[in-house]
C-alpha cells in the first residue's frame, strides 16, 4: 500500500503521513457504505439533515486550532485567511441547514386530477429527491471551503446524498482531520459509517467515478482534471452528470469616469484582489482593462508601487508554482511587459513573485487572456472605449465579469459593457471586486465553459438542485406520500395546482 | 442539392417533397439568424414572450385541417390521435404562457447588502437568463407534441432562446407547416426570421450540434441518437448540455390484491395502453407483472382475448417496423412465448401484428426487460411478491413504474415495491397505466439513463429550467436590473434576504 506524503510549501520538506492510498477493495467498500448510507439520510428527513448540518458546522469549529494548524502546515495559507475560510465552511453548513428548514427546494408542486382540453388529467404530485451517492473532487485552494467540508460536501448532504470525497493531494491530513470531525458530528446522531467517506490517491478517483453506486460527480479544480473525470465518466455504461468548476480570468473593465474619479482607490482594490490568497482563487482578476488616459495612469502607476513593494507569495505547491513561472514566461513571449515584479528570496518553498503585467489593448492575444493560477494581473491598456466590446467577446467565459464606472461616463456605454459581460459570466461585479464570494440566496458561481460545464452554481443556496432529480407520483393514495406532497400540509411553499402558496407562518 | 422525400407509412409509397436538405452554408445563416434573435426575444420580455405562445397556440390550432391532414399522410396515425395531439401542442405554448405570467420560475433572489460573519457582504441579486439558441431532434412518434411544434420548442422559446430544429425525416411536410405556423405568428409579432428554424438531413443535424451559436440541445429518440449527437458534442471546444429523452419499458406491478379485485379493468387498461397509437409511445409499458394465481391467470386470459381479435397497427417508419419485429424475435429466443398474436395482413405498408408475449419469472433476462419500440407487451408470471423487489431492481431505469394494488394487498409490500420503482423512474403510477402524460405543473417526465441523460422534465412547466442558467448582479446601480430583480417589484414571487415573499395579488 503506498503510503501518502504531505509537503509543507512553506519550506518544501516532504513527510509521510499515516494515511495509505485507497486500494480498490477499500473503495468498494467506501462506495458501497455510501450507497447504504442513503437510507438513512433519507430517514433522517428535511429537518433531521438540518440538524446534522448544524451538528457538522458545530464540530468544526469545535476543531478549530487543530484544522487550521494543519492546513497552515499543508498549503502555506496565513492562518487569518484559514480562521476566515474555516467560519466559511461551517457557514456553509448552516445555510444548507436554513434551506431545508424553509424547504422550498424541494419545489414541491401539486395537481389535484381535473379535466383538461385532453380530457381528465390525474392526480400529479411532483418534487426533488436525492440523486443518490455523489463524488466529490476537492480543491487544491481551499483546503476547507471547497474540500472535505466544503460548498459541494454541504449541499450533497442536505440534498439527502452520501458524499465520498477524493482528498486533494496538496493537503491529505487536513482533509483526514476534516473528515474525522463531520464523522464524529454523525456518529453522534447515530448515523452509520457511510454519510461521507474519504479517498486518497489518483487511482481510487479514477475507480470512484466509475463505481456504479456514484450518481453524480463534483469538483473545483482544472480543466484537465474535468477531462480526465469526464473520459472516466464516459467509461461508465450510464453517463452522470459532473459539475465542475474550472478556470476563469475574470476580466475587469475599469471606465474613464471611475479612474478618473477614484484611480488610488481601485489600485488599492485591484491589488488586494489578484494578490490575496497569493492569488490562487478562481474569482482572482487575471485582466483589467484600464484606459490610457492620465487617470488610467495615475491607477496603473499606483498599482504598479504597490506590486513593486510588495514580497513573496507562497503557494500551494510544486506544481502550481511551476505552472505560475510558466505562465508568465508565456505572457510575456506573448508580448506583455513586466510592468511591476519585486525581487523575492525564493527560499527552500514555493515562494514566487507577485506580478503586474502590461500589454496595450492591440497587442491583447488569446494566450494573454488566460488564466494563470496565482498572484499574476495583465493591465490591458486601452484607448477608446468602443474598442472593447469586441475584445471582450473574445475573452474565454469567465465566473465574473466586473466593471467600474464613474459620474464621467456614458449610462449607454454601461450597459452594452454590462450586456457583453452578462453574455459570458456567471456573476457581474460593479465598482468592486470579484474575489470574496458570498455564501447566500442569491450567489451565483458559476459560468460557461470554461469556468464551469453547468447551469447551475456551486455556492450558495440554490448548489443543492445539482444532487436532485424529480420524482412524480400519479393517483399516489394519500399514505404513500411523502408529507410535503400531501394536501394540507402548510410548513413549505408549495406550487398547488399552479398557484404558489407560501409557508404557513 | 438533396431533395427531401417522405413516405406514407399506410401504403409505403415514396415521394419528393419541394424541400431539400440543408446544406453548410445554409445552416450557417439559419444559425447566425438564432443567435441574432436572442436580443429580439429578450427584449419582448416575459410577458411578451407569453402573449409570443399564445399566438403560436392560435396559429397551431388555426391551421389545425391541413396540419393534421400532413401528419396522417406522414406518420398512419390516426385523425382523431392526431387531433388530441395538435391540441396538446397548443396547450403546451399555453402552459409556458401561463409560467411566464407568474414569473417564479426566473427564481428571483435577493440578497441586499448585510454584515455577514465573514464581514460586510455586497447587494445580491440573482435570476435565471435564456442560455442562448437551442438544436432541438424532433421525435418521430409525436409529429406535433414533440416535433417543431413540440414542448422543447415551447420550453426553449419561452425561456428566451431561439430555436433551430432538425426535423424528423419521418414527417418533412408535417415539419414544415408546423414550422410556417410557428413561423407566422411570429411574423405578425414583427419577430425576426432567426427566433425558430428549421433544417432538414442528418448532416445538417450534425453540423448544428458543432454550431457555436448553439447553447444546448434536446433530443427525444433513440439511445443511438443520443450516443451520436454526444459524440458531435465531443467535438466542440465548448461542451453544451444535452437534454435527452430515450428508451424506456415502463414495468407495471400487478399485485395479486388487485387483479383479484379488478382483473378485467386492468387488461383493459393494459391492453388499450401498450396498442395505442401502435405502441410508439415513450411511456408504453413494456413488463408487465402479473401474479400466477388464479386472479392472474383471469387476468392474462381477457388480454389474450383483446389481443388475438386485434387488427394490425401501421407504424411510422420502415425502420420502426424492422426493429418491432426483430425485437419481438429477439425476446421469443430469449424465452418469451408467444401468448397471442393476431395475423394481420402486412399490406404494403408499415403495418406490424400487436404482440403479447409471457415469461415466467425466473426465465425474464435483460434482453426481454428490453425495450421494443411498438405494440408489444411481455407479461411475466409471478409465484412470490417477495421475488419481485430484486427483480425490478435490474431491469433499466424507466420514465415510470407503475403499480396496482387492491384491497388484499399488505400496505408495507405496496411501499417496497414503490420504493423500489421510485430508485428507477421519474414518475410513479397508482392503480393506472403510464401513457398519457398529463400537460401541467407538478409533471415530470424523466428518469434515470437510459430513460434521459439529465436530472430534469421534458414535458411541463419546469421543464424551462433547461433552457436557463443563473446570472448575479453584485452591487448593481438600480437602473441597470432586469425590472425582476429591482426593490419594490412585486409581481412575481422572489426570494428577498433568504425569505420567500409571494407575488402581490
Amino acid at each position: 500500500m503506498n503510503v501518502v506524503s504531505t509537503v509543507d510549501p512553506r519550506d518544501g520538506r516532504q513527510r509521510d503521513t499515516d494515511l495509505t492510498e485507497t486500494d480498490e477493495s477499500r473503495l468498494e467498500a467506501i462506495a458501497d457504505q455510501a450507497y447504504r448510507a442513503t437510507q438513512w439520510l433519507s430517514d433522517l428527513g428535511r429537518l433531521g439533515r438540518a440538524g446534522m448540518l448544524d451538528a457538522i458546522a458545530a464540530s468544526l469549529e469545535s476543531h478549530r486550532a487543530a484544522l487550521i494548524a494543519a492546513a497552515e502546515a499543508e498549503t502555506g495559507l496565513t492562518h487569518a485567511r484559514l480562521d476566515q475560510e474555516l467560519t466559511r465552511a461551517a457557514l456553509q453548513f448552516r445555510l444548507f441547514g436554513d434551506v431545508l428548514r424553509d424547504g422550498a427546494y424541494v419545489e414541491a408542486a401539486i395537481d389535484h386530477a381535473a379535466e383538461t382540453p385532453l380530457g381528465p388529467g390525474p392526480d400529479l404530485r411532483r418534487m426533488l429527491v436525492p440523486l443518490g451517492p455523489v463524488a466529490v473532487f476537492g480543491a487544491s485552494n481551499f483546503p476547507f471551503a471547497f474540500s472535505v467540508a466544503g460548498g459541494d460536501t454541504a449541499a450533497a448532504l442536505a440534498a439527502g446524498c452520501p458524499t465520498v470525497l477524493k482528498a486533494h493531494p496538496s493537503h491529505p491530513l487536513t482533509s483526514h482531520a476534516s473528515a474525522e470531525a463531520i464523522a464524529s458530528a454523525i456518529r453522534e446522531l447515530g448515523g452509520p459509517d457511510g454519510v461521507t467517506g474519504t479517498v486518497y490517491g489518483e487511482q481510487a478517483g479514477r475507480l470512484l467515478v466509475r463505481h456504479p453506486a456514484m450518481r453524480a460527480v463534483a469538483l473545483t479544480g482544472s480543466v484537465g482534471a474535468a477531462r480526465a473525470i469526464q473520459a472516466a465518466i464516459d467509461e461508465r455504461p450510464d453517463p452522470i452528470p459532473l459539475y465542475a468548476e474550472l478556470s476563469s480570468v475574470n476580466p475587469i473593465v475599469v471606465l474613464p469616469g471611475a479612474s478618473a474619479d477614484r484611480g488610488d482607490q481601485i489600485a488599492e482594490g485591484l491589488y488586494a484582489s489578484f494578490t490575496g490568497s497569493g492569488g490562487q482563487l478562481c474569482t482572482k482578476p487575471g485582466l483589467a482593462f484600464v484606459p490610457s488616459d492620465p487617470g488610467g495612469a495615475h491607477l496603473v502607476d499606483a498599482l504598479r508601487d504597490r506590486v513593486a513593494a510588495s514580497g513573496g507569495a507562497v503557494v500551494l505547491n510544486e506544481r502550481i508554482r511551476d505552472a505560475y513561472e510558466n505562465g508568465a514566461r508565456a505572457f510575456e513571449r506573448a508580448g506583455a511587459h513586466v510592468s511591476a515584479r519585486p525581487t523575492v528570496d525564493p527560499g527552500a518553498g514555493f515562494t514566487v513573485a507577485p506580478t503586474l503585467l502590461e500589454v496595450d489593448l492591440p497587442g491583447l492575444t488569446a494566450e494573454i487572456a488566460d488564466e494563470c493560477f496565482g498572484p499574476l494581473l495583465v493591465v490591458v491598456r486601452y484607448d477608446d472605449v468602443a474598442d472593447l466590446d469586441a475584445v471582450l467577446a473574445t475573452v474565454a467565459p469567465s465566473l465574473t465579469g466586473s466593471i467600474h464606472h464613474g459620474p464621467g461616463d456614458d449610462a449607454a456605454v454601461v450597459r452594452r459593457m454590462v450586456d457583453v459581460l452578462a453574455a459570458r459570466s456567471g456573476r457581474i461585479v460593479f465598482d468592486g471586486y470579484p474575489t470574496g464570494v458570498r455564501v447566500s440566496w442569491a450567489q451565483h458561481h458559476g459560468g460557461l465553459w470554461p469556468s464551469t460545464n453547468s447551469v447551475h452554481t456551486s455556492v450558495g443556496a440554490t448548489s443543492i438542485r445539482r444532487f436532485l432529480r424529480p420524482l412524480a407520483w400519479q393517483n399516489a393514495p394519500e399514505w404513500i406520500l411523502p408529507e410535503e406532497l400531501r394536501d394540507g400540509y402548510t410548513a413549505i411553499a408549495r406550487r398547488v395546482d399552479g398557484r404558489l402558496e407560501p409557508a404557513a407562518t
